[in-house]
Formats: structure tokens, sequence, C-alpha cells
């Protein structure tokens, strides 16, 4: 597993966030160590994901990272800004990854190769982030989404549909197909094939379908994945 | 919406759990009166849903339930158990869902679109065990899954698979799919379609995916994904 303080949460991450006009936390928390930083990025992520955002407090945190529960406050008003300083630091890190998809992908079938393939690489590096990821789509976190507003959701819905419609042009593709629906579908096997390596009920839920066997194999398993797409599209 | 409680959670679903061999309440909750059992049932699923598990405290659902915390505890030994017995219920009542379709389906093509159209159904129907479940698949809560060990995720992809199998043999599409992964990724596909109308995260990510004007138009976006899936199918 990767360092996730280390790529998307140290100086860089966060004086990203200012540039996009969300910032999550006081001006204070730029100002200390990045040692300091880090430790109450790392401590704060591993409780965030292991327990769930409403079982875990500030306190535990400050604890854990060996720092003031005063510091704490002087660096987020509260809980959620902590949550969300993390949830924004991985829409960043998420978005770069998409952007380098986007930019060194030839054709829709190639984008989608490489969105597969990124979905479990980024996982398994962030096992972590993607727990915190799916606490995040529950309900009784909704009032935080409004917070976010992210940008993140919008990316691969265009990328996809451009991608599909400049292959519908091109006649490589058949031009019955919706753009947006199949984006939309793409998405979701996606979405599914990311989420059954980041928690263990989704990691569960993958064996019963395709068997242990199988996900030995698991270069087999996404090429049947992209047979199944291909076709779809109509390839 | 209908009413949860009357379909999964009186006398009918409680005794169906002891069946299974899987009872979460303890005897003095069979003995009092189905009205009592309906109203804690209703409030718990209410708090469980709006709050999730972790916020949600037995006291909160006693005082709102107009029911003593000491009678609270003669029915369910924790909050644990209050919780897997709604949860429980509702994997009985999808796993009745699944069988009608089951029982009902010509052939693969035919039963595809019947879990379609009941993926959007169950999500509209029970929008608060929607988002309970929603829960459940988080890491924090991933404990729980273990003492459910519920039949309900293995119902599916025996069922499609085998319905796919026997499209193979029949001729009837193409003998190069590999049916375990076809079949996950249908239910990927499934899966995310049901989120998306029980989360207001999910709801916000379909509506840019498909834009505004084509969720007016729902039978057309079923129609697409439809033939999104038959066309990976090779129909």
């Amino acid at each position: 597993m990767r360092s996730v303080a280390s790529d998307g949460y140290g100086e860089t991450g966060m004086k990203e966030n200012t540039a996009r006009n969300k910032k999550f936390h006081k001006d204070t928390f730029d100002k200390t160590t990045e040692d300091r930083r880090q430790k109450v990025i790392e401590v704060a992520i591993e409780e965030f994901a292991s327990k769930g955002y409403s079982a875990t407090s500030i306190n535990d945190i400050s604890k854990k990272a060996n720092i003031s529960i005063g510091a704490m406050y002087s660096y987020f008003a509260s809980k959620e800004d902590l949550f969300l300083s993390i949830v924004n630091s991985a829409d960043i890190l998420m978005e770069k990854i998409l952007k380098d998809i986007s930019d060194g992908s030839e054709d829709i079938f190639d984008c989608v190769e490489k969105m597969l393939k990124t979905s479990r690489k980024f996982a398994l590096d962030y096992p972590q982030l993607n727990q915190i990821y799916l606490d995040i789509t529950t309900q009784a976190l909704s009032h935080m989404s409004v917070r976010l507003s992210s940008e993140l959701e919008r990316v691969t819905p265009k990328l996809l549909a451009n991608l599909i419609q400049q292959a519908k042009n091109d006649g490589k593709i058949t031009k019955n197909l919706d753009e947006r629906v199949a984006s939309y579908c793409i998405d979701n096997i996606f979405m599914m094939y990311q989420f059954s390596f980041s928690s263990d009920y989704y990691k569960e839920r993958m064996k019963i379908f395709l068997g242990e066997d199988k996900l030995q194999a698991i270069d087999q398993v996404e090429k049947n994945i992209l047979g199944f797409i291909y076709s779809a599209l109509g390839k």
C-alpha cells in the first residue's frame, strides 16, 4: 500500500485545495510543520476508514496523533471539516489520475481498458480512501456532498460520452447507441469493480459471482469484462 | 412509499427469520402485541436509515417509539441485534422478490428486463431499507456481514449464470461469453441503478450521467440500458 499522506495530502495537495477555492482547514494548519500535518491526516484517514465518520471522534484522532485537542481545533473548525478536507484531497488525486487517462487515451476502447485497470489499482493503492468514499455515498452523510460539490463526478461522464460520440462519428461503433446511457452503464461496472477491492462486503460479493479460481486469474477476468463492454458498444 | 413495517416485519417476517435459523430478537418480542412490534421496527428503520447505524442509539429509538428502554432490551440484546433483525428481514423480502422473478422468467433477456425494473421499484418502494443496505456495505460495518451470512447474494449470481448458460446451449447468444463475468457485469449495472434511487449522492451521480431531461423519460432510459446489456450478450 502506498502512503496516502505523501501523495495528496502534503504541501502540494493542500495548496491545490486552495486553488480550487475549496479549503476545509484553517490557515494555522498551513503554517505548522509538514510532519505534523502528515501525522494528523494519516491518523484521521485511518480512523475514518476503519470506524466510519460517525463513530470517529476528533478526540480519538488527537490522542492517536499525539496532538493536543486545542491544536486540532486550531487546524479544523470541526470533525466535518477535517473529514471533508480528506475527501476533497482524494477527489483531487482521482481527478489527476482521470486526466492522465483522458490525455493518454486513443479512443473509447483504449480509455475503457485504462479505466478498468485503474479502478482496481486505485482501490489497492488507497484502500482507506476507498472505504471513506463508500461512507460518503450513504444517505446519513448526504448533507456533506453539498459542501463538496465535487467536479470529480462530472469528469468521467463527459470523457466517456465524448469518446463514444467520436467512435460513432468514425463509424467504429453502432450509431444506435445512446452515449449517455452507455457511459452510465460502463461506469456502473467500473465503480462496483472498484468497490469489489474496497470493503469486505463487496470483496465477498465478487468472490461469490466469479468464484475463487477466477479471482486467481484477475487479468483474464478483466479481459472478459472488457469483452462484455466492447460487445455492448457493438465493436 | 409502502409501509415497510407491514410487509416484512410483522408476524410473518419474524416467523420466517426463525425458519431460516436466524433470529436476532429475543422471544419476548414475539410475545408482545403486533402494534408494538411494528412501532419499534418502524422507528428503528427511520432512525437507522436517516442517521446511519453508528449515529443511532437505542435510547433515541426507545423515546421516539414511546417504549421504555427496559422493554427495548427485553426485545433485543443490543443495537446490533435490532439492526441485524431489520437487515435480515429485508433480505427475506428481497429473496422473495427474486424468487418470483426466477419463477416467472422465460429466458435471460426476460429475466434481465424484470430485474432492471425491480431494482428501481424496490428502491422507490423501500427507500429506507435501501439506505440501510448502503450502510451495511461500508467497511465499518463489515463485522456484521459475517453474522448475517445471507443467502441473498448467492441467489442472483446463480440465477443469471444459469440462464446465460442455457441461452448459450440454445444458441441464442454467443458461446464466447464467460457467464460468471457477464452475470457480475449485469448485476453491477443493476446495483448501481438501484443505488441511483436510494441516496442523494447516487441520485445526483445519475443525473450528471444521464441529464435531467432523460430522467423524465425513465422508460426510455431502461430500454437503452437493456439494449446495452442485450448487445453485450451478443443477442
